[in-house]
């Protein structure tokens, strides 16, 4: 069991509004993309082919932002507010999706560029079925 | 001038499809948004009626993160994607005009409510103005 | 194979200076005990007893920040530099320590700052490995 | 008067252990520093000598992530812990003087490292002389 689900067990107030699964596994993907992310850039720092690279260094430094603002957002539920899960979970999806695109340009020659765009699939994924329930 | 301003005058690389002065403003908007949010959800943390302002509280934390990672996307520069910009400017501005209208209720007895809630006026005008731009 | 080790695995450049398994460990164990952090101090929020938990919003929202910060540092390979580890290690290990005492003062009656307060733990000790191998 | 100055005065509780103006400064130095090494990483990501500047890159991203995380946690007034502080703004102070001594090597050839290596040195100062008050 995850820190998350374990921590959203406990919560005292209740989660109304949201499929805590799917949350849950929101959360998850949007730290485990954050992290993808954040390692994809600097990978990609290290390549000696850096000066080809350097959309995706900034790609994935946004995606890895704006999914870690996305998990904290999203790890609140005291007075969680739609509109604004809504306006954030659709961000998050489409700097995943920008994100992606741009790892897969990558994918055959780097590793970290395929693993992270998979882990941004994922996560466009998780917060697109999160949309759907709100 | 504000470290904003010239840190774009050196900026090596071409800043197209967006009005400089409106990312300045911007991206300056975001930041002091983003410290009245975080010092409002301290401040009310230590006001005796915490437990009426638990929204708040948690309002100006998801703002203060929206708008630093804002913040953050639109310093960069390199490979700027308008999908991802219009996307996050969206949640940022939506993000804003809920915070604002959240402090604005406690407006009248908490001062740091009534300046946040300014704040988050000016930073969503600012992520509008920037959008009608893209 | 946490995506952390799979990132690891697909660097391009050496890691150098780090025992690659404590390394690994501590990004993991930053990034949960930043989840389990921000979980805490949105459960607090919601307890009727927020008044008496304020301290301990305001611990937990410092330690998912800098548990934050040292994860992203952590996460980077590229020109790492034994000064900023050491002293964001230190701060780390440090915030945990504090949070860990305080999340303890509740965990009788808070099963959230029971397990926040355990992830505190895990996260200073991976901070003092790996602080011990630099 | 800046967003942090105002935000301070309405503070409801004590700022207990702490010189306001020399709080206030370093809350400002850390703002300002923070966006200037999110700018110079992504300026050096645009020049033709990339390849040189990778080095300069992850220390100005670590620069920036350190800071943020100090402006926050020092704009936190309730249940503020002077060892957290100590461990805190010494881990901001080291970075700033990392990331300076980086930046120097190139402030001859890029205005943009000119410009954060002087961030760096205000907000290592501005760091040091909050440490000296604790």
């Amino acid at each position: 069991m995850s820190i998350t689900e374990r921590m959203l067990e406990t919560y005292p107030g209740s989660i109304t509004g949201t499929d805590q699964a799917r949350l849950r596994a929101c959360v998850d993907a949007c730290a485990a993309c954050a992290e993808a992310c954040d390692a994809c850039a600097d990978a990609c720092l290290s390549e000696r082919s850096v000066a080809d690279l350097t959309v995706c260094v900034r790609t994935t430094l946004d995606c890895a932002e704006v999914c870690g603002a996305t998990r904290r957002v999203l790890t609140r539920q005291t007075g969680s507010e739609e509109r604004v899960l809504r306006a954030l979970l659709n961000a998050c999806a489409t700097v995943c999706a920008v994100c992606r695109a741009e790892c897969e340009q990558h994918a055959a020659e780097h590793a970290h560029c395929r693993i992270c765009a998979r882990e941004c699939q994922i996560c466009e994924q998780a917060c697109r079925d999160m949309l759907s329930t709100l």
